[in-house]
């Protein structure tokens, strides 16, 4: 089905896409290669009534677009591989060209293509969907999560937990919210954007460590902390909480609104930490991207974990984040 | 689970292996990349009633093997994507050591690493599995399906038709044989040999087009055949058909052996084409590897599709081939 659909034929850097035995890219010179991967299945990750197919396509692309992201790195080609259950096994079904579109045009937005992929059959009545994307970055550029130092700041790139909040509000529809609230969260759930050009710019002016926040910025920032064998502090009062997040989590009972902000998963905006020298050289280069400046959430020390300094009190938050 | 029992850290060009949002790789200098990806799904393309977790591990490893080898290349790392089933979701069931132990002993047989992937439950009763594999080539030096000329020879590596055989012997108890045949046609299902050296070879003698045969020579030539715009022609007296799949043959009603031979999938041979010239050249080449010479097994034409020629008359075979 991937096979009947996508677009064929290299392009840029892609020598050989569909209709071999393997596809073939030429990364550009002094490149490495970045790759990732991530599978979703039906009724684990998403489900089929609240997740239209174009945007289902679009989502699996960003979610890998993201990891490159946070690598530093530029996308170039996917494999996408189908486990088509009964329903869904007709290649006439009207599903298939619209889940393509979205993950191949999402792709594209990034200058990725569709290279290759397996489709199989499956006894079982789910969906899964698994894409490996390739990227590539300049050798000695990639950023890792393990090169935090004491004395580095710590960065967010945008506002946490309004996609945890649009999970409750797809899995539920017994919330009233006002229509505005309600589609911003429920986009940024379904439709997250991953942030290549602020992850490129961050890898061009020093900074240390950086991961995408899928889990939640307490577990994402607890394997930076991990990695790199320093304590992550986090300032509470910094941290920004949306007005979408502080309205919905009014409609629930015993919710903070900051424990979306800290615990949510899959907001896909980027953390990175950067030594203090390099921090207004960050901020010039990332205003043309952010239009404003980005967001500093607090500082890496001696010690291990993940910690929260609220009214003078600390409490530790490593990995107590989002479970799929 | 694959996180937690691969190997770490970086080998030869793999400059990040797990442990970051992305792998990273740094391919030779003047080569490119070469990307393919297989998906196994229980009672579908495997059993486990049938199936050690060390032989699944291993075959998994084997079939992407098997299409870098098809383009002459080397592979270098692999993602890994497992969907877990209920019954196997305890990361302490010794199912899960013994499938890595298969899957990355035999990647590292040809300098190939696990480097990441992704485990993700699922609802779903059956165990799925995924595994993207990369590799290099010299640029210019991969061999495609869409090389083929007419007057080209067809040329293949080796016995064809045993793991058909030992599929069926598998899935019924009630054959019969010999031991020593049962034995081999079981192994040749099982535990496939990627043929590696073999396709490094090719890829230095001038062969036009090459593939490894996962569907039935009738198929996979039919993909050299349509690729290139040429017609196949295989002499069916040119074939060999093994002793062990004549012995199985006899075992059953309305079977030919020659059957097995052009219509059985998963032999994981190589079958290619070479222009006339650089015979010679190209099976001097081969001795070393495959200790006698490589089997011609017909010629390409003007004209398409893949023809069996058999005591004066001929029939057309594309795509005849396996079912998985």
């Amino acid at each position: 089905m991937a096979q009947a659909l996508a677009p064929k034929g290299g392009k840029g850097p892609i020598a050989m896409a569909i209709g071999d035995d393997c596809s073939e890219i030429v990364p550009d010179p002094g490149h490495s290669i970045l790759l990732t991967t991530d599978t979703m299945v039906e009724d684990v990750h998403f489900r089929l009534s609240y997740f239209t197919p174009y945007i289902l396509g679009r989502k699996l692309a960003s979610v890998n677009l993201s990891d490159i992201a946070a690598m530093g790195g530029s996308p170039l080609g996917a494999l996408l591989n189908l486990e088509v259950p009964p329903g869904l096994s007709d290649p006439a079904n009207p599903f298939w060209p619209q889940f393509i579109k979205g993950l191949s045009e999402q792709l594209a937005r990034y200058n990725a293509f569709l290279i290759g992929g397996d489709t199989v059959k499956t006894t079982c009545n789910r969906l899964a969907l698994t894409l490996s994307l390739l990227g590539q970055v300049k050798q000695g550029r990639a950023i890792y999560r393990h090169g935090a130092k004491p004395g580095d700041l710590i960065y967010c790139s945008g506002p946490l937990g309004e996609s945890a909040c649009g999970q409750k509000v797809l899995d539920s529809k017994r919330f009233f919210l006002p229509l505005p609230v309600k589609r911003r969260l429920v986009k940024r759930h379904l439709d997250p954007e991953p942030r290549l050009a602020l992850g490129q710019a961050l890898a061009n002016v020093g900074v240390s460590a950086m991961i995408d926040i899928s889990d939640g910025i307490a577990t994402d920032l607890g394997h930076i902390a991990k990695s790199s064998g320093v304590r992550a502090n986090i300032l509470a009062s910094a941290l920004p909480i949306p007005r979408s997040v502080r309205i919905f989590a009014q409609r629930l009972r015993h919710h903070r609104p900051l424990d979306f902000v800290l615990f949510g998963g899959e907001d896909y905006e980027l953390v990175w930490t950067v030594p203090a020298r390099n921090e207004k050289k960050m901020q010039k280069a990332l205003l043309p991207i952010l239009k404003r400046p980005a967001i500093r959430i607090g500082y890496m020390t001696e010690g291990e974990g993940v910690w929260l300094l609220e009214a003078g009190s600390k409490r530790e938050i490593t990995f107590m984040g989002y479970e799929h």
